[in-house]
């Protein structure tokens, strides 16, 4: 389907993406760059692709380049390979947030490169490309976002790309993608960050039965909270605006909460716990999650 | 073990107590007493256990009466079965708080009834009976709270009673419970709901999308959110004080996310996100959750 893939970037799912391609045979060629050491070694010892030592020597004969790197990287990364792209290359990424990319892409103005995001709604609470695995993206929805005057081809090609990967695709602008995300993902984790940390500072003579007796509720949101520190601090910096604007709303909510619970208001009670059970039904019916009891834990 | 148990409440938690003391055969008898009639029915045509119509009628054998009925139901509970207790009967609960209930017990005033509190830490986002399972409660935590002048000798059958069901089980004042528990359970609860809320009161224009995509985090906190209103009224009511204290820490948490996000100030994000990764591994190392990646979801 391509000649030569390039991922830079091979963490969870950068590797992950190497997996699938090479296991779905999606290009003759892959091309993997790494800044770790560690992760270039780990690759070399375990996989068919080509790791490269040098990042533009990386891209020179990619087809399709696919950033899989923290958001704060993509400016370093595009002034490296800027020079030594293939004519009419796609480029895309796997980022969690898209307005601000967007303009930094925008801005190095290059003619011959076709970018589109993509964001594979896949993951997992490990990181590095020992968690990875080909079947992480299977039924996962992976969101398209580009400027209207992209070429059809293109766009199709990589729509393509990503069935056979074992998604379902969809296009989204960048604004609404980011407003999206902002309650589906980058809320939640907000949430459970602040929740996990009131749960340790506290009174350490507790401490150990607060970790014993989590299984009632707390040990759901440690599992969000123990994701990846660096891609989450530039989700936070580059969706600030949607961000800030959904944390209020919840801020709201819980404000309505607190006050019922300070009045012992019951019906109100009732009426906001009520509320929420259709959406989980919901969910599972859409697909995005398992209707076994505590996720099918046993 | 016991000539006869009495069950009232026959939920989720009591009939999957009612099926694991049936097949571990920890009773001769099981009574059983719950408020509906579709409840009684479902018993009657799957299970031995003797459904009354009458609850007086259903302890006057009982040698442990269980109560696994909502918190606000405990005082009408004991006036209607306060006269027909046998001598030196043990009665026990399921519930998630405990101060309240033990005042309202102890106003009671019954020198012939051992009063010792049991939580036993296990559920789904499922209720009734239909959902119970033997298996609920294996190696899970069992709380038992009681006042000291309990006696030991009944203290230790209803310890035994538990680890035989299937929990490790452990001591903890009245107190010391509903402190811990509003951390690791009521907290957690308390937002996930304003959470959910907040996901779905907006916009409708983008409702479909944020179930589609609420993979990226959202579908987490749903599970939680789907848990039985009226038990949840109940808890926030009944231990308001704990609950409200550590949502005061909470939103300062929150606070602090906001501020750094505001500031962009990726040092302290990376540092608030790094502090949570730590308490996953030691709820997974205390064998309170799985360590599959995505609660080992397919």
């Amino acid at each position: 389907m391509f000649n030569c893939i390039t991922i830079i970037g091979c963490g969870l799912i950068g590797s992950s993406l190497m997996r699938a391609i090479e296991e779905k045979e999606l290009s003759k060629k892959i091309n993997i760059f790494d800044k770790s050491n560690d992760v270039t070694s780990f690759i070399k010892k375990n996989f068919k692709a080509e790791a490269y030592k040098d990042i533009s020597d990386s891209v020179k004969d990619a087809d399709l380049i696919i950033i899989s790197a923290p958001l704060s990287s993509y400016k370093e990364i595009l002034l490296s390979i800027k020079d030594n792209l293939k004519k009419d290359a796609i480029l895309t990424d796997t980022g969690s947030a898209k307005k601000e990319i967007n303009k930094i892409i925008n801005n190095f103005n290059l003619p011959n490169l076709n970018w589109i995001a993509s964001h594979p709604i896949a993951g997992t609470e490990y990181s590095g490309p020992e968690a990875g695995s080909s079947h992480l993206f299977k039924d996962r929805w992976c969101i398209l976002s580009s400027d209207e005057n992209i070429s059809k081809d293109k766009f199709k090609l990589l729509e393509n790309f990503w069935y056979k990967i074992g998604c379902k695709v969809k296009f989204m602008n960048f604004e609404d993608h980011d407003y999206v995300l902002s309650l589906t993902s980058h809320l939640p984790h907000a949430i459970a960050y602040s929740l996990v940390r009131t749960a340790i500072n506290n009174d350490d003579k507790f401490k150990n039965d607060i970790i014993q007796y989590s299984a009632g509720g707390l040990r759901d949101f440690t599992r969000i909270a123990a994701s990846d520190p660096l891609m989450w601090r530039d989700i936070f910096i580059d969706n600030s605006e949607n961000i800030l604007k959904v944390l209020e709303k919840y801020v709201a909510n819980l404000e309505e909460i607190k006050k019922a619970i300070i009045n012992k208001d019951g019906n109100k009670l009732i009426e906001i716990f009520s509320s929420t059970k259709k959406i989980r039904k919901d969910i599972i019916k859409a697909g995005q999650d398992t209707e076994k009891p505590g996720f099918g834990r046993k």
